[in-house]
């Protein structure tokens, strides 16, 4: 599979966008979300002839997304999702917090497995939620899972719905189909409600392939709504557009309770992108897995040599790198210090999560193998001074 | 000036836009408020490079575009306007709601002046708010108005804000400075707030300059939260990004309230193309007014002459022509008739206000005068039928 390669760190400075306008330009940004390949061919394609003719009113609503998702979905995902049953928005957080809206009463608890994208105890709180951590059970060296035990006790003691994150951000962790089918049973004996941000999931590299939540069970169809996006996989996440994703009555009531305007923050050029990238981005979507399977195998053989001390588990999907900083002794934000004296931007760890997140760090790899290089070979000279 | 002209109507209907794909191709679709202007050219040029540049990630917060905005109102609009007093987010609408939601306690009334754009009322209820209908004063011969009197009751009654529209849709109406004023001191008195859609602005006609709320008197400033974008001006309402700006301490209290995510909502796109329209595009506008100027005009003619029952008056702003058709006896819905008999697509007058959308449609002009021509004339001929 040909690799796509990463734009010049030249042109990249050229982007304007947060990743790249957020640091002095002596820092290499590895934190925001974002990916240092250029854009699929058939979505710039689109893109341009969508200014070419001017075509920036108001999007036409969700069935054009939702039925190029739905043959993405079943070519890629092995995924039968009903065009009818989805309600696009204009992007995952978006979605969550009305799903959170429409499934929660206010003060309800809400689970979220730490260490976990930070902006999820935010979106917990925008739904009227209350935060439930259930940190992730296992660890780098055994590998990770989903705590059962703990989020049934969880469920038992009231709350009332989980953020799934599959697969998992930050730790590029990827469920199989027993622990979702075990995760969907307890939240139906409870009768709460699933929610399946599944963004990442067309990142899962092909070894490990992602199991798409509604996919596994009556219980998870009647308790989960899923949320996703072509953003992530596609790189544009700042193009705007999402989809909310039902296989149930119980699902389908969540969204047609939505606010009517809900479906109309999707952006016009966000569903030209996606429409583009999920009927035509396969190739170039197979050529960013097999560059960031290279850099996932690069990373460890870097850290080995030149940070030994630091503790990495090669994800199994997604471009995020979950790092343990703490033999550094670079205190509670490694990231910090690493902005600081090695003029490399990573993700806070704690925001992922006080508990869990002490000592760690994010990095982004989607980027070119000589920029990870000179990422660790900085991080490895601010150690020896 | 040089007039904007529409694009031919081939080249629309390859559009994917709401606008163009709601209707079957033989209806001329005048509801959906999208211009049929070209981009203008500094956006469209801006579109390009960020494609060329897969300038697609998150955007880069709100000072970017406020910065552009504040140097665009303070040289067409008269409003100076702190950088540091506003916060970007996905659209006028995500503003409204997110201002509410700050500003009043679930269950209190919001003031809406009908006939209003319809999704005001989905947003008050959203914003957990409930709508209180203050009619306007006036009418289509004499002219409208604020009804003061009224507002200034509907507040001594327990609604605790107000969504003010200015210039107001579907009217064309400007307030002048007094009127705002008298609406801030009516707010003072009793401790609401305005939440002033200003999207409108920078399409008032030259004659009757539009007043931006925060700029008539201390009052206005304390109790006036302003919601605006290059949207409409610009005719980029599908990329999604609109501005919260304020202009005391207690404004700012309010967009300091803002869930963290809401302006990372804003697009990319939507923020790159509002900087080179706030930057570059006053030209194209002045020319789009130009041809607004000629096509309200025109359309006033195009009544007398062939619907002489149907009563107009010509707006001071926008593009959208507020019609009292109950002359022609087509019912409570005109606009229904019209789809059915004459292939003309018009906005739902009812949808406005039931109180006083019977009868009523609202007309786009914002298209060649050759569609508006054949518009009318469809419309005849349908009444003649």
């Amino acid at each position: 599979m040909p690799r796509v390669s990463a734009d010049p760190i030249d042109l990249l400075r050229t982007r304007t966008s947060e990743k790249w306008r957020a640091f002095p330009t002596d820092v290499l940004p590895l934190p925001v979300a974002e990916m240092d390949y250029p854009l699929a061919e058939p979505i710039a394609r689109a893109l341009h002839a969508a200014v070419d003719r001017s075509d920036t009113g108001y999007a036409p609503g969700s069935r054009p997304i939702a039925e190029a998702f739905a043959g993405f979905a079943a070519d890629r995902l092995g995924w039968q999702v009903d065009p009818a049953r989805v309600t696009a928005t204009g992007d995952v957080s978006m979605g969550i917090v009305e799903v959170l809206r429409q499934a929660i009463t206010p003060g309800d608890g809400v689970i979220v497995t730490a260490p976990i994208y930070p902006p999820f105890f935010d979106l917990v709180t925008e739904g009227g939620g209350s935060v439930v951590e259930v940190p992730m059970s296992g660890g780098i060296d055994e590998g990770w899972s989903l705590d059962l035990d703990g989020i049934d006790a969880a469920f038992a003691a009231g709350a009332r719905a989980m953020l799934l994150c599959n697969p998992h951000n930050p730790l590029g962790f990827v469920p199989d189909a027993d622990a979702l089918r075990a995760l969907a049973d307890i939240a139906a004996r409870h009768g709460a409600t699933i929610v399946a941000d599944e963004v990442h999931g067309p990142l899962a590299q092909p070894a490990t392939p992602y199991t798409p939540f509604l996919t596994v069970s009556d219980a998870a169809r009647e308790h989960g709504v899923a949320v996703t996006a072509a953003s992530k996989a596609f790189n544009i996440a700042g193009l705007k557009s999402a989809l909310v994703v039902t296989a149930s009555e119980r699902g389908d009531r969540v969204r047609a309770a939505f606010p009517y305007e809900v479906e109309w923050r999707m952006s016009q050029f966000g569903s030209i992108a996606s429409i583009a990238a999920f009927r035509e981005g396969g190739p170039w979507l197979d050529g960013v897995l097999a560059s960031l399977d290279q850099n996932r195998r690069l990373l460890a053989d870097l850290l080995a040599d030149e940070l030994p001390g630091v503790r990495y588990r090669i994800p199994d999907a997604t471009y995020l790198a979950w790092l343990d900083l703490s033999a550094l002794g670079w205190g509670d934000d490694p990231a910090a210090y690493a902005l600081e004296h090695a003029r490399v931007a990573l993700g806070n760890g704690p925001q992922f999560g006080a508990s869990v997140g002490r000592g760690h760090a994010r990095l982004n790899f989607a980027c070119s193998p000589e920029v990870l290089s000179e990422a660790i070979t900085r991080l490895a000279e601010a150690r020896d001074r």
